[in-house]
């Protein structure tokens, strides 16, 4: 580390955004339950934050509601910042699920507080307004988190959807959100989900 | 995939849009030569674009110029694209240097090809700004992207800067898009290189 002490005092604030910038590095490391699309590898949640936020880029015509784009780009690159300590929460993991809120509280703490405070209480912020899922930037956010690992799973025979051993209603409603937030998006992933029944990649009903 | 026959021609856009979607996973695959702070493994186009543009919203008040943050964001998330088909060049090699353009505008046609035209249009456009790094938005954005690799070579107690044998003088020729788009950041860069220096992480001047 350059030794902080021979910079002067004003440029503390610079000082713990660059803190900040090194300690996020740190995602690069967090493994999703999902892999890449060729199946090589697990994908991790930095270049899955990268994903979505493009496809926020690609897709922005279809949210359901008018939205600040650049807001919604904001919510995308830092919400999972919080599994840096709190690790990412697999979906269907009941046990991991309880405790999920509770961590990644601490995390965003601990996190967002190397940021000077006004960027810290903007962090929080939208990671509350992320995780509250209220917003029409939420929504639209919320819809492309969970329409990346559609293709993906697909891409690999069902992925994560087949080894969870997963049936149609539960992915259903692990993927509502893509219908709140992008209503055209759903119809095109019911169709992906219906392939995907018919290939066996998820089990029907039972 | 879905039989995209399935769907009506007002879909085609959207499949379209997905199939651009699938396509940019591999950029997940596009390693560069710097590794992660941690040293454990090089670092990947997808995850650094993440990391860049992250680094854009906290360090968006340095910018020497007032910038429009999502075209900065949206600059930032999509420049490294074309390095899926034309690999990633790593700054000091000439003779790569020298076929990078027209590698570059084969991959540009390509896979922003698989767009709708109008939004093909829109990234040709939003990649010519950021190479032509001539507006206010290319230039911070061309800063962060310049930045984190300081950051990241530091930590890794030299890293590219060492493995490539670079003197002072070098490192700063690169690195001076920093200062083109954010002086206040250069200035603390210029003393993480005069540390650099002093560790033997950097050649001084031959």
């Amino acid at each position: 580390m350059v030794d902080e002490t021979s910079l002067n005092d004003k440029s503390g604030r610079l000082l713990a955004q660059m803190e900040f910038l090194r300690e996020v590095d740190k995602l690069k490391n967090i493994l999703r339950r999902t892999s890449l699309m060729d199946g090589s590898r697990r994908e991790n949640s930095a270049e899955h934050s990268w994903h979505i936020s493009l496809a926020a880029m690609i897709l922005a015509e279809y949210s359901n509601q008018s939205v600040d784009m650049l807001r919604v780009l904001q919510l995308l690159l830092m919400h999972d910042i919080v599994e840096i300590d709190a690790g990412d929460t697999f979906a269907f993991d009941m046990t991991a699920k309880a405790s999920q809120a509770e961590r990644e509280n601490l995390a965003a703490e601990r996190i967002f507080g190397l940021l000077p405070p006004d960027q810290q209480a903007t962090f929080i912020k939208l990671w509350e307004e992320f995780e509250g899922g209220e917003t029409a930037e939420a929504k639209f956010a919320a819809a492309l988190d969970r329409l990346i690992p559609v293709l993906t799973n697909f891409a690999n025979e069902g992925g994560t959807w087949r080894s969870a051993k997963l049936h149609r209603g539960q992915v259903n409603t692990r993927l509502s959100p893509i219908g709140d937030g992008a209503a055209e998006v759903w119809a095109y992933v019911e169709k992906v989900l219906d392939e995907a029944e018919a290939l066996e990649y998820i089990a029907p009903e039972p």
